[in-house]
């Protein structure tokens, strides 16, 4: 097999405040044939998340598990691709996998690299599925809130391609009430028509403690917070006795006036909680058992035109113009 | 056995701002001789707490488990007391009984009575020892907080009744290093010297973020939070990874610019409770056997003056006057 010619897409400038496209450039590279050990991947989806902005600064949050992106470089993110060659004999040439080397279109792995996992293609309906996000969910929705039949939940930025499957796990457990709160008027409609979500709100429309007292008329026992702010304020004041919050990924920063108060009257939890990329084993067997059944959807925007397309859905994503988790087809 | 003189102590008047001695009278009552199934009880010591202040408001905190406290008759509060008479045949004349009918010297019960428990005389030093706050320390250091070995243990409001025995808790369980924080330079002294803390501090000497980073270089494992406010939000921005933080009582109110972010980030647990006056066995078995190892000091600040020492007592438990328990000896 000869020299392949690859593509990706580097990180050229730190943005100082709002990311724009030309902090990117693409950039021809040649890769050469396997050699012992080795084996070729052609990436055919790539995952875009928030926190990649904050990897983009000089010094990430220091309590970020991940170090900062690497100025002229492809940065990392999890991807999925197809083995096109191999000379390993634990990779073979049409193998599903998953991994870390996202924002190039081929990556020439070594066996010994643990950031690569194979994966069964009989599992989940397509390849892409298995970019989601669904294991922060999991983890917050199920192993912290523990949430079951006959709670309201209430989660928050319940398009986020984290909400959006947070939301669904609590309807599939059987909650009593699910509810999102969204940040559009269309947005609603897709929480409650496409999700299943039995009720949402924008929470540009007025107040979020009345909005969510009528549509939370026995109080708030289980809430998956991914926003923070004005809205952890209202539903605290909503909390149930025993309520379980859980706060998943990074906050909006601090609150004006947060009255703990009924943490403690109530007996509530707050968990917070980092998103590992690692899956979870029982959530994938949920995951893949509920898709079967036609009882979940995969919450994903998918943009189209590959690497070029990147630059613009980051600055679409932190914009708040996709719908649960953002992928590109490369 | 002929009719017995008994005293009371009414709450007369609701406290608009600071509650005053004259919010209370003594009241002299008759007693008749027990009937069949009942006995009577000569109380020896009673339990002031901060709640009572709030019992007294016309509209208490509705999320107080307890009714406001009636005009015209003695408020309930834990008590200790000897039985002098009894037509019941399950307690005996000279049994050490406890109960919630403080603010009188003498009852009258039924054997029905479900609030009257049966002592063991011998399980610990004193019959005043039982009136303890530990239950609620025990729920929150070990039973929510898991405080133990490699722990740095920071109590708020740590000369408080709550606060003096769970900071002992984390002491007796191998933490690491127990610190406390208090409103006076001199009860550092009792802390440290007495009842074994590796530090305390006043927390108006200047920032309490500076102070506390100082003493806890590691991080902090555990916060006892009796306080909140600004005490809180420099135990946040000092939680080790996977921090467990425990809320207990009632707040200082609104924190003006509360950061859960590290919640978020170092997967730290914050958790609410109410404070129940039911015993725990395990916390009963540890603190008599903690008091007879001579490891454990009760703390507790003894007021004399039976019951017309009570109005100047809870005046003086709320400017902070007392060290842990507050006991009237009647």
């Amino acid at each position: 097999m000869s020299i392949t010619h690859a593509t990706e897409l580097r990180l050229t400038a730190r943005p100082d405040t709002d990311l724009r496209e030309d902090h990117f450039e693409l950039a021809r590279t040649e890769i050469a044939p396997p050699a012992d050990g080795e084996f070729l991947v052609r990436n055919d989806w790539m995952l875009l998340s928030v926190v990649m902005r904050e990897l983009m600064e000089a010094e990430p949050h220091p309590d970020l598990p991940m170090s900062a992106y690497e100025l002229g470089r492809p940065p990392w993110a999890p991807a999925v691709g197809t083995v096109v060659a191999s000379r390993s004999s634990l990779f073979s040439a049409g193998d599903l996998v998953q991994h870390v080397y996202g924002f190039r279109d081929h990556v020439l792995a070594a066996e010994g690299d643990e950031s690569f996992t194979k994966l069964d293609p009989t599992l989940l309906p397509r390849p892409e599925y298995h970019l989601n996000q669904g294991a922060t969910a999991w983890r917050g929705m199920v192993t912290l809130a523990e949430a079951g039949p006959g709670d309201t939940v209430f989660v928050s930025g319940a398009t986020t391609g984290v909400g959006a499957v947070a939301g669904q796990i609590a309807r599939c457990r059987g909650a009593k009430r699910v509810i999102g709160s969204t940040g559009s008027k269309e947005k609603i409609g897709y929480l409650v028509d496409d999700l299943g979500f039995d009720a949402a709100f924008d929470y540009h429309d007025g107040p979020v403690a009345a909005r969510l007292a009528e549509l939370a008329p026995d109080g708030i026992d289980v809430f998956f917070d991914n926003v923070a702010g004005e809205q952890f304020e209202a539903a605290m004041a909503l909390a149930a006795p025993n309520a379980r919050f859980v706060l998943c990924g990074s906050l909006s920063g601090r609150n004006p006036a947060l009255d703990l108060e009924p943490a403690v009257l109530r007996d509530v939890t707050i968990r917070g909680f980092t998103t590992p990329y690692d899956n979870d084993p029982a959530w994938i067997e949920h995951y893949s058992r509920w898709l079967r059944e036609g009882r979940f959807v995969f919450p994903h925007t998918v943009v189209e035109g590959g690497l070029a397309a990147v630059p613009g859905a980051l600055v679409g994503q932190m914009n708040g113009r996709h719908r649960g988790t953002t992928l590109v087809r490369l």
